[in-house]
């Protein structure tokens, strides 16, 4: 039967979700905790593979397995086998027809941005840190531009599995959270590789003024990376919510 | 002349605030940045000496100096010599006679629990864990038997230093955040030492049956502290506010 994993971690000492021989990944770690649980080898597909250093309060993945328990004693039995920095937050049983990646109608990320001069030690690992001032309102400006049913080609790295670069990008909003925390705030139908960090890096460079308006205009037109503002760090990004 | 320094820490990797020779800990670290940038040696006097794994949002330290700088050129200049984990928030003049702990006239502290059965990875480092479903109720009830003046001899651990076990506990209150947190938030013109551990280790004890309410009342009377709740574990502490 088919189990839904909802999954978080801080992905400061991770190379990223997807399994490689050798490193320490969250579907690694995943994948020997489910397998230990079931005495047989299981994976774990992801709705999504996150990069090295990026975080997840709301990932979701879908393992078959064999054994039948309750949705509590299966987290509490596959958490015993798993690093504090990664664990099963709920499970439950799902049809065969769900899959983690494919069934995804839609994800939301957030990007923290810490705008005060010294970064606060509590959230230093989930927060990328602009030491000048943000103007929200250009950034904010620059947000509307963005949303909606675009070819986000210019923010994103190159991927050959990709098919369409078109993505509709349904929210994008700029959150202030106290005196120094910025939320960016991105929801869509999917995201393209690396796309909400280039989203997060252009409204930064927009805010501190590296970038103009018009050149986020001409980035989407002309579909040119260079146009776009530079790829923000994995540290401040987390993934909120996959919706089914 | 003498600055007033507002600091963050993650207690997590630190022996606690107090200056041990061959130790990691907070004060140590701060009196060697400062010291760098100041180019003798200093002594940095904190508010209160918090134990190793609690954390802050707003520990208070002073410390004397000769240099002339504007607060934001302190305050860069001495978190250029800390750790990530350890940063001064803000810098202001003082006047000779404020002493960060004789000169406080308050202080506040929380401490969060998680009550889920998997503890978000986000914030391990940060609470305790309950791995039962706390009665929020009884808790209430137990912290307004605890509010108020009294002797909290039944709440500490043996210290000569101290004078007296007297304190006036202002605010005692148990505030839900979402559906796994709580936090527990106390506000006293002082604690004893170890005294916010052990109201909320007598209060998760209530709150989870292995204590009565009237054991409580008895403790504070008879003033034995083996009629409160354990000491609950360091991380869930953190020291939020001085107040002058």
């Amino acid at each position: 039967l088919r189990l839904k994993l909802t999954i978080q971690y801080d992905g400061t000492d991770f190379s990223g979700w997807q399994f490689q021989p050798g490193l320490r990944t969250i579907q690694g770690l995943l994948q020997d905790a489910v397998s230990a649980v079931e005495e047989v080898p299981t994976i774990v597909h992801g709705a999504g593979r996150t990069d090295a250093g990026v975080h997840a309060l709301g990932q979701v993945g879908h393992v078959d397995v064999l054994k039948q328990h309750d949705p509590d004693t299966w987290v509490r039995a596959i958490n015993a086998h798993l690093d504090r920095d990664v664990q099963v937050m709920a499970v439950s049983q799902v049809p065969d027809s769900f899959h983690a990646r494919r069934s995804a109608i839609g994800k939301a990320y957030r990007y923290q941005v810490w705008t005060g001069a010294a970064v606060s030690p509590l959230v230093r690992h989930y927060v990328a840190h602009s030491r000048v001032r943000l103007d929200l309102e250009r950034m904010r400006e620059a947000a509307r531009v963005l949303v909606g049913k675009h070819d986000f080609e210019a923010f994103t790295v190159t991927d050959r599995e990709t098919k369409t670069t078109v993505r509709d990008l349904r929210r994008l909003e700029i959150v202030e959270e106290g005196d120094s925390l910025l939320s960016i705030q991105a929801e869509a139908n999917g995201f393209l590789r690396a796309m909400v960090r280039t989203l997060a890096g252009t409204l930064m460079a927009i805010g501190d003024g590296r970038l103009e308006l018009g050149s986020i205009e001409a980035a989407l037109r002309e579909r040119r990376r260079d146009l776009a503002g530079p790829t923000a760090p994995a540290a401040g990004l987390t993934l909120l919510r996959v919706d089914y």
